[in-house]
């Protein structure tokens, strides 16, 4: 398994088309091969515009089997191209049950294992708890041919278990497909505070856990809401190796040195320290007061 | 309960001479108080140099029992300024128990309680793992006069699970006495990640449960090492609120409004989402691959 590997990171604008979001994944697909990444990860429900900033029955038509139609296309480009793609997909499991997912498709085309969203926000114009199950596969690592990747969505990235969770199965990278952005009636004074707690809150993941972490947002903007881009990528140690713009579309290449984990792991022994016979409370909802 | 608290930082140079680094302490207390500060930290082992960088037998005479000598001292204090005071005890146990602990005195003088640092280091220069058996107190939250306390100390600040058991208990403000610093060894070009990842991890615990960190560090140089000071509060969103220097010694006054907690939980309910059903290998100490 080579140790030096290249992440493409696809910050693009979605539109109310998915034949029109496909194509441009496809090209800037292409591009991000032409610039040698071989791990390329498209932003959360690609496909289409941000359907959940309402509640409409009629967007249930945008979700697709896995495998299907989407994961068939990308399928052929990742085995053309000897590369790993990380696809979020709009799933439907069965009548009435819908996941916010992603899959990884290896560099010989075949699907590697898929990851459902384990949290589910609900919040004025994200109101995903409408649309999608809370996920029931867990927290995952997937071996591929460029290396071990654990695939986590959006909302996510707030949870320090999920990370946890994640790198305890063995991931060397966190990928975050993701879809966040300020809604119009937010003060724009507090705008700044949560884009930067949005990038702290992961590169602590990336600390914490000595993992690379990519992040991976839509850019533009979509009704209501203004998508902030700044899709990237952190070293296992919380610094920031490349970083996207804010409002145009980009395809960030990022080269990473896996041994680095190792080397980090040796000199910050977070995971050798861990206090396995005290944290078993984390499953409680919250402790209340005797008091 | 006040909503609006004062804390005071005491970002101290610690000697090898336990007397005076107590009249400095107390010194620094009464700066505080006269500054306005209702709950004041003290760094971790505040009363010796940092003994753990050699393995040596005759360091546990600087051993004390609680309630003993400092808390008795401090309790005083406490009681005659109305303030909560937060003091680091090296604690003698029993014969060949020894504990890094932290003792939390309330506004009437009274111990309210104490915490044992349950995640111990061992790295060169940080031997702790010779002098303390790990805690065995849990994570715990401690109802004072000013606010809700957690209190973790110095290593237990990578650990995204200590902060987040401590504020499933109900935490409102988390403080770190610390004692971290650049080893002479180190390559100087890593000095500045160290200390950046330090800081960014310990505002991912605030931003991830929504509440105030406090990190007290010691300052200056002591044998190999040169502590970097740099003790900072974090807003619940991850806002540095103040940050103290890196060389001097310095009491560091910061006002906190608690009712940003709620705000925020509210603008963003991560304590609503946890999968507490999906958490529970996060006992594990890493799952080995089965590929």
């Amino acid at each position: 398994m080579a140790k030096q590997i290249v992440l493409g990171l696809v910050q693009m604008r979605c539109k109310d088309d998915v034949e029109a979001n496909l194509s441009n994944a496809l090209e800037k697909i292409n591009s991000a091969v032409s610039k040698g990444a071989q791990i390329i990860c498209l932003p959360e429900l690609f496909r289409s515009f941000y359907f959940p900033q309402s509640e409409d029955i009629e967007q249930f038509s945008l979700a697709e089997s896995i495998p299907g139609e989407t994961t068939e296309k990308l399928s052929k480009v990742a085995k053309a191209k000897k590369i790993v793609i990380i696809a979020p997909i709009f799933e439907k499991r069965a009548s009435g049950v819908y996941h916010n997912s992603v899959v990884i498709i290896d560099g010989d085309g075949k699907i590697v294992g898929k990851y459902r969203k384990m949290h589910i926000p609900d919040d004025p114009c994200f109101y995903e708890k409408f649309y999608f199950a809370p996920g029931d596969l867990g927290f995952q690592n997937f071996n591929t041919k460029y290396g071990k990747i654990g695939l986590l969505i959006c909302w996510d990235q707030w949870f320090p278990e999920a990370a946890r969770l994640t790198a305890l199965q063995g991931a060397q990278i966190i990928f975050y497909p993701t879809a966040i952005g300020w809604h119009d009636s937010e003060k724009k004074s507090v705008a700044e505070a949560q884009l930067q707690a949005w990038e702290t809150v992961q590169r602590g993941h990336a600390i914490a856990n000595g993992v690379f972490v990519a992040a991976v947002n839509r850019v533009g903007r979509e009704g209501s809401l203004t998508f902030w881009g700044s899709s990237f990528v952190s070293s296992p140690f919380g610094e920031v190796l490349a970083r996207a713009n804010r409002n145009e579309e980009e395809v960030l290449i990022v080269k990473c040195d896996l041994d680095k984990i190792d080397q980090i792991r040796q000199s910050w022994p977070f995971l050798r320290d861990r206090r396995i016979d005290a944290y078993s409370a984390i499953t409680s909802r919250f402790v209340d007061s005797q008091k």
